[in-house]
């Protein structure tokens, strides 16, 4: 079989959403389409990407980089070693073809889709969803039926109030998840306990919300929500400062005994290494969130994974940044803790399968091959409309 | 005044040369010209900018994201606080709207290929040189009169033997260098101790020739280089393992007693405070590389001299990647250790103003206002090319 045609679109997921960092009044997501040769049930077998929201799209990369070292390679080296399927290893390492090591933006968002695209590819040629073949290539074969899944919510948008963050807040409670997140940070320590109090009065448990900031504190500022968050217990506090100042994040957790979490703006396996190496995670308690599509696609994640398992964490302390169903398929896959979730934003590529509700927390897979995209109406649908 | 236009042009550096780690066959550069409404002496005054080698062009990074952000920002918002000349400052800021925090590559490139043009424009409307500007506005007023540069070179290309080696050394010693650098880690180190040999007879004193790796080696194979140059004595050993494996990096510093270099793959403030912080890098001996173009300009560049000097390391171990006259200028307004060179290649963006020999291993830089690229008649008579 071989790789017949490799298609970007660039699509806006704008909305009027902000987060303590960044507004997404602009924000693009990359969508790819990989032909094969390969025929299925008298169908093209066609794979798809895209990137998880935050990054901006890629396409130019795309085009002028990664693309044409696919379309140059040999193509029997982008096979496995029985020639009848494509090998996500081999073909990420020609997409890396001379690419100068450290500098891990934008194109590991770029390789990443395309990531996505060949093993929605492999595991369709295989007949198996994605999760089932990643479960028997790397852990055994025993993957998990339902994932914890949590809705990431309560960004910031223009004219909203205790009221709407509450109501927004209850229908996710409503839609069967237990856990909620809420975005902090970006109008001071006051408002936001505030925000929270207010938050709390619906979910009820303070283990069941999880704040995040976006990066957005010095040390100081960390120290003095660190101080504040300590005595309600919340469930987790996610970026407190630069994703990169690792001896911040060391220095946090010494002043606060309840989980804290980071990752989602970490994009390689070294600085995941570093991560860990570095910035005082504690295994017992800390939560691990880099994106797999972000971060050069699912080949790196699975080495991001044994960097942390070297440093005493497992795959417990891995809940995905993304909220899609690429991400869900490698939690269900890998074992890992749990996924992010967007209720409300970032649809179609946020979201999950078609006739998979929430339940307790927790969510179904469906058995359709490949990531599962055709089970995903509204996806579907979005990529039959710009690859045809 | 205001900026009237910024356009961007894709120029290829391809060429037949290699690292351990790449080859250059597809080698871009982006360059840009930052048009003004400013005329001094009856010329409007234009600014340009170019990245680095290395890392690609970034144009389209440029007209999707980076430039769009400046043509909608209130043009008073780019300039000074009299209103008279652009602020670099704050043009970064506004260059990086709604980016998320960690993830830099790319997008570094982009945003440092902007600031090299807008620092031109400053001096420029100033009637300054740029090392004369910024000595004025970060080191007292003092600049030197000429810097260090040593003749990166000793790159691989198809046939070329040791002869063609020693004969390019010597051709740098010709042209005035003292110090040279030449490639290894290709071929291994029977094959590399043999170059070494063969260059040694040509530049004599080992502490005038430094080796660069690449980033290409594992800790083994690092501490089996260690252990083999030691007994030379060269003037450094540069990125001998992952830039980003700042453990693999103070491994080695406790089996090597002569100066260590890294930094050229390190690409934020935020990246380098880990390097300074973790890689145990000798403040007494080792070179940080960091490059002041593909690193979001000058304006991140003097964070990252501040966070080195935050750990104890001074301008005196920065000689930053580069080889261009951008670099050069900062190298003497700073007061920095040196320069990288590239007398054989990246031309004619390497490269140093005209009539401007290397004497004694230190070059002088001319007067012109501005980088200073009116002074260099190559690059002058490229860009009238481009953009006219």
């Amino acid at each position: 079989m071989k790789i017949t045609d490799i298609q970007e679109r660039t699509v806006s997921i704008a909305s009027d959403i902000s987060n303590a960092y960044i507004d997404f009044s602009k924000m693009t997501v990359s969508v790819v389409a990989v032909y094969t040769d390969a025929v299925i049930d008298g169908s093209q077998v066609v794979g798809y990407g895209f990137n998880s929201n935050g990054r901006y799209s890629q396409g130019s990369l795309l085009r002028e980089r990664i693309i044409p070292r696919i379309r140059e390679a040999d193509p029997m080296g982008l096979l496995d070693d029985e020639a009848r399927n494509l090998d996500p290893f081999k073909m990420w390492k020609i997409m890396m073809q001379n690419e100068k090591p450290g500098g891990h933006g934008e194109r590991c968002v770029a390789v990443g889709v395309i990531d996505m695209a060949v093993w929605d590819v492999v595991a369709k040629i295989e007949r198996k969803p994605l999760y089932q073949l990643l479960a028997e290539r790397f852990s055994n074969g025993e993957f998990l039926d339902k994932v914890f899944v949590y809705a990431a919510g309560g960004y910031y948008y223009p004219g909203k109030g205790d009221n709407q963050l509450q109501a927004e807040m209850k229908s996710y409670l409503d839609q069967g998840y237990d856990t909620v997140k809420m975005k902090i940070g970006r109008s001071g320590l006051e408002e936001d306990l505030r925000r929270i109090d207010a938050v709390l009065e619906v979910v009820g448990d303070a283990n069941q919300l999880a704040v995040d900031a976006n990066g957005r504190f010095d040390l100081e500022t960390a120290i003095h929500y660190t101080r504040a968050l300590e005595p309600y217990g919340l469930r987790w506090f996610e970026e407190a400062g630069d994703p990169l100042d690792y001896k911040l994040q060391a220095d946090l957790t010494r002043h606060y005994k309840h989980s804290m979490a980071t990752g989602e703006n970490i994009f390689s396996h070294q600085d995941t290494r570093n991560l860990v190496r570095y910035a005082g995670m504690r295994p017992e308690l800390d939560i691990l969130q880099m994106d797999p599509v972000l971060s050069y696609g699912l080949v790196e994640y699975l080495k991001m994974v044994d960097v942390v398992k070297e440093q005493g964490f497992s795959a417990q302390n891995c809940i995905p940044h993304g909220g899609h169903q690429f991400a869900l398929n490698i939690a269900a896959g890998l074992g890992l803790a749990g996924n992010e979730s967007y209720p409300e934003v970032f649809a179609p590529f946020g979201g999950f399968a078609d006739n998979t509700p929430v339940e307790n927390g927790r969510i179904a897979l469906p058995d359709a091959p490949g990531v599962g995209f055709e089970a995903k109406s509204s996806l579907n649908t979005l990529f039959k409309k710009l690859f045809h």
